[in-house]
């Protein structure tokens, strides 16, 4: 075997996220950094170069495997040779456009670290310290620049602050608040979407203004498993048009985020054939599969879509945040009215990308470096044994869980996914086969029962003191279960030393609700 | 001097981005992820904390200087003894939520390298490699998961992909997007704005579906030094209402793009009162200078405003992405309809915050660590030095080209912008004082000689070859030449060795147009 060779198998060999190997890429990346603005001075700011320079230098499809045994350090080499020349240089002390002067050591390892942590602050419970801190900061940043106590949690009016990427979405965020307290809304056009769809597409539809009537939720019953069908959709759009409304966009997912349902993409495609509906596929989750081909057909029928969106976050290696959003007609994107300089871009207009136009925000991050360095490191064969590596430790489980009698697997499992419950009691079932709602309950108890065993430290802590804890009656015994106080549970048999006869044995538990995890007609084991 | 002023004093010196200071804290931040993933396994996945329990642990306002000499390995001690067992650990192997499985090394640091670039490629022209990348890997994602060639770069059909944040930032995009091709508006509702402010605002107006129509750009004249004027205001408020309109939403801003302007905050809420106008600030850059008294009488008036956004990314050394949103009715902004669990938060409604809520996306990255860390490890009379510095650097070069009869300063310097131009001859002067077509034009031709500078590398290469160059009519000295493909210029003098006679130099450039930066009337020293 060559050097090449085994370096690549030695690549395949490692955890995509070991610490070892963090630590030693840290350092080379925290290296990289310091050169680069050890010598910022002798990059041109912005040099003059010609649309594609760049693309015509690297691959034209990403490897399938790392190039070299040191992926990292090869791509850095990239990024120092190929790509340092090529960009404009924001923090150069020449560069005196945009505003721009404001990096700084923490501030970038204040990225860094968030990007290391790779957590999600969405609510207070996916994350209460990051909120805390987030309530924190902008209350500190709020007083620091003496803004009006009402924008401020600390000014007891019920104001506060976030922090948001960019002005951009602040002042959408303003105008939409403003807009909905005034009721306005835009009264014909109609969206399509499954029950299964991800909530965030209506909330999407209101930030446009879709009448929240006008939004149409079709229903999956669990014989279609969860899919939204052509007939249903058909149905709908019908209903719209003899009414007199505009069906305007139809959102399909592969993948959803309940059951990993898969919408029939080519079918919905058919479906809305000529009636000027824009299709979309969200794809965040399921994706990612398409890089084995015995997933493809998931998105076979997606040749007649307008736009499909997947996030190499959820997936792919990538760290928090990354979609990739691809459109087959851009210019519907754009926007015209703006005043930010174009220049080279203008008079070479219809060969560049100005990505401004494609999103939101003006301003954005340079995410592409970050999915540039996971498809280049890892190569798309090395995604594909994650994904496999994924898929096939959710089918040992599903065997698992469908060799154990008290389980079911309520809906086929897909990609990752398994959904499984406890097993409801045959003679309690539904006249339709749904669950019912003690079943629910019981399921609703075991969720509750694992969770719980993850907000302690995962692994339930017993002491069995059935001989020794007796002694504690005495203090100069005591310290030896003074530790106890995190415990999860205690026991200690007064049969052995406290003059109880056989049998007697005390359990405390710190949840008793947790011990109970039995449906209605299940028995323990 | 004890030993923390000693410190205090070292930090207050030392630059926030130094190099060396960079490789030493970047290591410290590498070793700490890979500390962290080495033992994540013990942290409890999510624990049970009371909402407020970090807030009580950390200061109430931001510290004035940094609290420890080395404030960067204090702010890491207190990440690990106060922040990360309040998080919920997406990454643990015990985590089985959200699908949130795929952090890796690369990601993390590719990330973390982006950071440290901190550039912001939203043209082509504002960072040519880093759009060229993202449409190299949008295409490169796109082969490795079959997508249809028609959204793809490569597929010819004029499709393409980028990166955004989230599947949600995707769906708003397309939702509009196709909306807009229908050509649907919200018919009734007004917003106002200065033709002076950020062009992200009508971007965002677009989006939220008001008619284009309806976007009020009000004329700041030159001798308001281009600052929304109540009167201009209440005129244009008055004249939608008499036409049956309904104003919605006035943003001003304090800073603007072009001059830095003023918005008379005060005086613009005083103009709307009562009219159930929501009163937005822009104040992107300039929110920064308010860490010091001197500057902050420009938001003085902004007690009555319904929100205020500020970006830390812009001048209080944030990297990108970094904009702090502050609301006085939050609850404005909310969506009901979603399924994200909020268990603890949902138990303790009231109490704690849901950023999701707040924004466009669901996802979110921790950006609070990030402003969190810089505030900490600066403090404010470490930013306020920050702020004061550039000023000071901007009054500085005001000054030298005020005492150059070339320039003018056409609009007061506001914070550390500076506006010149080259001064009109007064005798070409607009009967209102505007400037000329011919000045114009002579400023532009300066501008493209000062860009053109900077495209190369920031010093024009002139090569005097006065008499040597004569020796190049021979093949075997042409080698001292050879390097000079990339020269601005360069000089022989036939007069020296070529037989020409007294005087005759001969002149070659690059790029001739920069030669002549004259404006009408003007002479070069």
């Amino acid at each position: 075997m060559d050097t090449v060779a085994r370096g690549n198998a030695a690549a395949a060999r490692r955890l995509p996220l070991d610490a070892g190997e963090f630590r030693r890429q840290g350092r080379q990346v925290a290296d990289f950094i310091a050169d680069y603005y050890a010598r910022i001075e002798d990059y041109p700011v912005r040099r003059a170069v010609a649309p594609g320079f760049l693309a015509e230098k690297l691959l034209e499809t990403a490897p399938s495997s790392p190039l070299e045994p040191n992926a990292l350090a090869a791509a850095l080499r990239d990024v120092r040779e190929l790509i340092l020349p090529g960009i404009t240089h924001w923090q150069s002390p020449r560069h005196f456009a945009h505003f721009s002067a404001t990096a700084s050591n923490v501030g970038a390892l204040g990225e860094a670290l968030a990007a290391g942590l790779n957590i999600n602050p969405y609510t207070w419970a996916a994350s209460p310290a990051a909120t805390e801190l987030e309530v924190v900061v902008t209350d500190w940043l709020g007083k620091a620049l003496h803004l009006p106590e009402k924008l401020l949690f600390g000014g007891g009016g019920g104001g506060g602050g976030t922090l948001l990427g960019t002005s951009c979405e602040a002042m959408l965020c303003v105008i939409v608040a403003a807009r909905d307290e005034k009721l306005a809304v835009i009264g014909d056009l109609v969206v399509y979407f499954s029950d299964q769809t991800h909530f965030s597409f209506k909330k999407a539809a209101r930030i446009a203004g879709i009448r929240r009537g006008n939004c149409r939720e079709i229903p999956t019953p669990r014989e279609d498993a969860f899919a939204l069908t052509a007939a249903a959709l058909i149905a709908a759009v019908n209903a719209d048009v003899a009414a007199g409304r505009v069906p305007l966009l139809l959102c399909a997912t592969v993948g959803t985020t309940a059951t990993a349902a898969v919408d029939p993409v080519r079918e919905l495609c058919a479906a809305v054939e000529g009636r000027g509906v824009w299709v979309h596929v969200d794809a965040a989750y399921a994706g990612a599969a398409c890089v084995c081909p015995e997933h493809r057909h998931v998105i076979a029928g997606a040749t007649s879509v307008d736009s499909l969106s997947t996030n190499p976050h959820k997936w792919l290696l990538a760290n928090m945040d990354c979609c990739a959003l691809c459109v087959s007609r851009p210019a519907t994107l754009g926007t015209d009215d703006d005043v930010i300089l174009k220049d080279a871009a203008a008079r070479a207009r219809g060969v560049v990308v100005d990505y401004k136009d494609w999103q939101v925000s003006l301003s954005r991050r340079f995410r592409a470096l970050k999915l540039w360095l996971v498809l280049r490191c890892h190569g798309v064969d090395g995604l594909r044994d994650v994904v496999r590596g994924h898929v096939r430790m959710a089918a040992s489980f599903e065997r698992m869980v469908r060799a154990d009698p008290r389980f079911e697997v309520p809906v086929p499992r897909r990609f990752a996914l398994v959904c499984f419950r406890l097993r409801d009691a045959e003679d309690s079932k539904g006249a339709h086969g749904e669950f019912t709602v003690s079943s629910n309950e019981a399921n609703r108890r075991l969720l509750e029962a694992l969770c719980a065993a993850v907000e302690g430290r995962g692994v339930w802590v017993h002491v069995d003191a059935a001989y020794a804890g007796a002694a504690c009656v005495c203090p100069e015994h005591r310290h030896v279960i003074a530790g106890a106080t995190s415990v999860d549970s205690l026991s200690i048999n007064p049969h052995k030393w406290l003059l109880a006869n056989m049998d007697c044995c005390a359990l405390w538990v710190s949840r008793p609700a947790a011990l109970d995890v039995s449906p209605p007609g299940f028995e323990i084991e």
